[in-house]
């Protein structure tokens, strides 16, 4: 099965693609789509959309994956954050992909095995876990955790 | 000049197209575009994009206007309305359109001449200014209203 992961922003996407074979995870690409924050709201959406809508076309996943949306402090951040996730999720949608949608504790659980994790120790674990990755940077690092924490979720199933 | 007014909602997105001469407004089509709540949150975000992009196809907008988003008192309703406006905004933004946000004070002034109007006000008002119109529903109703909002800012700019 091949999951791809999601950690959608409006400023830049990361997104992971893994193949889980029983226990077996392997990667096979990982990417971000960044925005031009000088754009407007709506082509920096559009971007996005047609950034994931070429991921999906390329490598075909059976599903995707994505981190529960967490409410922000900043009101204006979380809007823009749920956007951003509205436009990848449309994507996804298009392509018939189901979505699950995981909590940040859950993913840290699945990929460092406690839910307390730091941001650092998920990074060095998916590197871990998926040898030979080359990371394009740290939202596709976040992207690969949520999808390694999808595909254990699927075999737990 | 052809404006796309816009009323997202994760349950029914409301459009609505005028044609601005001058101070001369004209009602082009309305529409809702609901998506089905027992359907998987991304397939009702591309149903809500695919939908606004076939609205965009047949009437070609110049542009496209919606109603600023307001932070509901619900986190969770704030979030699945932004995630519908994210991909509603994809939509205008793939077709190169410009998308102004405007307040709802500014709507209602625009519309009925007072920011504190109420939402029947505005719809009645909608009817009178585009004489003929039959209206498919609140949420398109208030896409038009958004969509007169738009016209006027654009004539004092």
């Amino acid at each position: 099965m091949i999951i791809l992961g999601l950690d959608p922003s409006l400023s830049c996407t990361g997104w992971g693609v893994i193949r889980a074979e029983g226990s077996r995870l392997t990667h096979v690409a990982n990417g971000e789509v960044p925005t031009d924050a000088r754009r407007p709201l709506a082509e920096r959406l559009a971007h996005l959309h047609a950034g994931l809508a070429a991921v999906i076309g390329e490598f075909r996943p059976h599903r995707a994956a994505a981190e529960e949306i967490f409410v922000n402090k900043n009101p204006q951040s979380t809007l823009k954050l749920a956007q951003a996730r509205g436009a990848a999720m449309a994507a996804c949608g298009a392509a018939g992909l189901m979505v699950s949608e995981h909590a940040a504790r859950e993913v840290k659980k699945a990929v460092v095995g406690t839910g307390a994790a730091e941001k650092r120790q998920v990074q060095a674990m998916v590197a871990v876990l998926l040898p030979g990755v080359r990371l394009a940077g740290a939202d596709a690092a976040d992207a690969l955790a949520v999808a390694i924490a999808a595909a254990h979720l699927v075999r737990a199933a």
